[in-house]
């Protein structure tokens, strides 16, 4: 059987622009003499819809358009994801299904047994979950159509409570033993760069175990904080991949599952490198399907704000990144020379803003409500708003979208400035920690020097004070970042993180920080999300708490 | 039976406070002839304790707290609620349990089969649903045991896909078939004005139909954005409400199944009365549960910053709250005179700080950058974030909180300035329409002035450029706020909304703004949530959709 992959860039709600590209596509593969083509989990809609799934209108036009494009199939099959309402009286009102679609018409709906409901996933929010097993047969195959969590009835490690097996049942022991000849999984799995060999191994296991072709299609691209990576994979009876499609773009491939010729694989990257292209892909599709085209930022000569502005204009391109740098009193001189350098070896539009005079109207407007108290954190953060208001008007007359160049390290332990520069549409570097923005400096500059070798050689300071380092009030990052490793991603008490060697205080105290600032991560911008577990939304932590 | 029903306020992780709590009124129900006393659903931990779930020390603590509140049932048993660890293979991590003390030891748990997963809830992500129902016998009473949403099997109202039974069993048909003398439900119901008389008629409807006592403790107390409004009851079995607790305050009663005395209601109230006992609540709580103590806010001379500063009053008292009076070149002497006599009547700290200087410095330090554009929003913006500035300024030196004064109108529309306007540690008013302030704000006034008339009278503006109105860009309060609920209260489509008489082009751009304004709430403050559906967690929009 011939079964092409299209792996798709789908923009949520964008019925008309989703189904016009996948109707390219099944012609796409008609031409190429597909028996059939498979698209990725709920790609009507985009994924994810969140609350859009509650209106009814939205409903009824998702299924519009899996009818025009049952349409398109004449003489080749489709299987595209799209919400199927649940005409039981009991039970929520959708489910995530697959439709079959062949001969200009749907033949089987699919649904979805397994409801992830962690992490960034809110399936039961929407979804019934599955109870009916069946294969559909197309030209003497007999498919059993599956979807993206049904495969994952083992998660391949173990969560903190030793727990791997989060449902009560094995979709696939199920389908199982209807003895199909292929598996389908339509999928919408989120790149994370720490997590990143599970999906293979769970599909190598799964088609090695019950002896079966797996046909595996994820979703490709960016939706606000989700970056979708595709990778989609055919793997043999035996397990082996034997074709993977690109990572952060659109492919399109046709399998031959009798002979599938020769081994197509990716080249394997370094993780530094796909942290670059997923928020790289998450900048361009944040722009592009919002329809903005220009952006703005701060240029301090440090290091974040640096690569924010590296990878903006190679999502963007040049002519559509403007910098603005806004010295006060304490920047240094060299980081405004480094700053204009970066824009020069970018050949980026950049003005110099100084912020002084503003900044000094405000403590002097201040000076009776302050009397008799010390300079402190309050006039430190004047700097970084005012520094805020200059870039929000530059945004606000020309139509740019501030760009946000906090990293994961001081998003974690409340090191900036809320309404100063915690301010922006987009928060690039938000999943990324300090030791990895050096290490993704070192990537850009692997060939020359675009950021200037002084931006990432000196100390880091916030600069809003004479002579102050984050290492004042913060541990070296070297340590901060594996204290904050163990706590987020690992989910590790802080006693299991001492017992890693850690010093008992210092632990106590990063934990305080985290915990201290929940406050001000609930008002942050949405963050480009590529590790296992990012600040926003698939972190929920209730902000009046005593623990 | 002699049954105390415990109506408590907790804090989330607080393990000593919440079961030194619980243990106080273990004691004073044995001291009062109880055979049992009812606490809250998860109690032990308050609710809702979101992703601090996911911690197994967490989980240990609870545990351990439930063993110390079971040492102190001696001569009385108590039901308490906490996160069970579900120790078989398959399935989620924990069980929602209620547990029975009784003889120093926990004599038997029961598990939450019915798991909200909409709008503010969302427990499929950390709790496996109860397959196993069974009545626990004591003092000769079958008692059935039942946790808050197990009750609701079918919802009072359908939604728009006229759905009103979203689960598969009902647990009150299975407790049932065990011939239970007396139904106990542990709760923890959020607080919404129009979905007031809801829990009643469920809870009524239940006892009616099974012929059974029903014993309903509800949590009360705020959670951040949630407002737990208590108004526990008791109802016989022919379904009569024979006691019902306080609203927005703790409360204890004993019950005695046999002679339940003559019924004792609480007082009716109007809806806006409740609304505003739940704002204060809900203030008076966020500062107490952070041990903040002083709230800071700018006073405009308009009616929602008037509103703001009374229900802090009410909240925090007088002597914890201060204001900041913030006129620029477009603030009318009257706002400023509005705004002083406002202090005044409420006899608290006010300091006029003009922010004229501020602007000016802005404006003048981007005329460069400006050049031969027409002043506009940006302009407007500068002033709305030069206000921020100063406000926050005061919160980082004295270390109050900076409350919010946008409306659910402004809020819904994007009629406020992100970085600006919009600032704040708790958005007070976030979840109350424009004309609902109007109602409140006369409320206030009922007995005497203490909000100025001009206040309320003048036709609302924000004052960020010459003679404006807020209806030169809106429509009236009244069309926009009943076109507002019906879009995100009532879930209709646009032409249901014009089908009840609107304006379709009105409709139309009502609906784009708040479709289009979904990036700024992201980044808001947290909402005191007050009706069926609040901006925050309980409203959840992909922000880059077309749609």
């Amino acid at each position: 059987m011939k079964v092409a992959l299209a792996q798709l860039n789908y923009i949520i709600g964008d019925f008309e622009g989703n189904s016009g590209k996948m109707i390219d596509n099944i012609e796409r593969a008609k031409n190429a003499g597909a028996d059939v083509v498979v698209f990725s989990e709920l790609s009507v809609t985009g994924y994810y819809p969140h609350d859009l799934l509650e209106k009814k209108e939205f409903i009824r036009k998702a299924e519009e358009a899996v009818k025009t494009i049952a349409l398109a199939c004449k003489g080749v099959a489709a299987i595209v994801g799209a919400p199927l309402i649940n005409e039981n009286v009991r039970g929520k009102t959708l489910y995530n299904a697959a439709f079959f679609l062949a001969d200009g018409a749907v033949r089987s709906v699919h649904r979805k047994t397994l409801l992830p409901t962690y992490d960034i996933f809110d399936e039961y929010r929407h979804f019934e979950p599955n109870h009916d097993f069946r294969v559909v047969q197309y030209k003497g195959q007999r498919i059993a159509i599956t979807i993206c969590e049904d495969l994952w009835d083992e998660q391949p490690t173990a969560n903190e409570f030793g727990k791997n097996k989060l449902y009560q049942l094995s979709p696939m022991q199920k389908y199982s033993l209807l003895s199909p000849d292929i598996v389908v999984n339509i999928s919408a799995s989120p790149f994370s760069y720490n997590q990143e060999s599970w999906r293979k191994d769970v599909l190598v296991s799964k088609a090695k175990r019950y002896k079966v072709p797996i046909v595996y299609v994820n979703q490709v691209g960016a939706q606000t904080e989700l970056m979708f990576d595709g990778g989609s994979v055919y793997i043999n009876k035996k397990g082996e991949i034997v074709k993977e499609l690109s990572y952060f773009k659109e492919d399109f491939i046709l399998v031959d599952t009798k002979h599938t010729g020769e081994i197509k694989l990716q080249p394997e990257t370094e993780p530094i490198e796909k942290i670059h292209d997923a928020l790289v892909m998450g900048i361009h599709d944040y722009f592009k399907k919002m329809n903005f085209k220009q952006a703005v930022l701060g240029l301090s000569g440090g290091i974040d704000s640096a690569l924010t502005v590296v990878l903006a204009v190679e999502a963007l391109g040049r002519e559509n990144v403007r910098v603005l740098l806004l010295p006060s009193r304490y920047s240094s001189d060299h980081s405004v020379d480094d700053a204009r350098q970066l824009a020069e070896n970018l050949k980026i539009q950049y003005e110099i803003v100084p912020i002084q005079n503003a900044v000094d109207q405000f403590d002097e407007t201040l000076t009776p409500l302050f009397k008799g108290t010390e300079p402190g954190i309050a006039e430190e953060n004047i700097q970084a708003r005012a520094r805020g208001i200059f870039l929000m008007a530059v945004s606000n007359k020309f139509g740019h979208i501030l760009l946000n160049t906090t990293n994961k390290s001081e998003c974690a332990v409340g090191y900036g400035t809320l309404y100063g520069d915690m301010n922006g549409g987009l928060a690039v570097l938000g999943d990324v920690y300090k030791t990895d923005v050096f290490k993704m400096a070192r990537f850009i500059n692997r060939n020359e020097e675009i950021i200037p070798e002084n931006s990432i050689l000196k100390p880091p300071s916030a600069e809003l004070r004479p002579n102050q380092k984050d290492t004042d009030s913060l541990p070296e990052y070297e340590v901060l970042d594996e204290i904050l490793f163990s706590f987020i991603e690992q989910n590790l008490s802080p006693s299991e993180i001492v017992a890693k060697g850690f010093d008992p205080a210092t632990v106590e105290r990063v934990i305080r920080m985290v915990n201290t600032n929940e406050y001000k991560r609930f008002q942050a911008a949405p963050i480009l999300r590529v590790s296992s577990k990012a600040f926003g939304f698939g972190r929920k932590m209730p902000l009046v708490a005593k623990y």
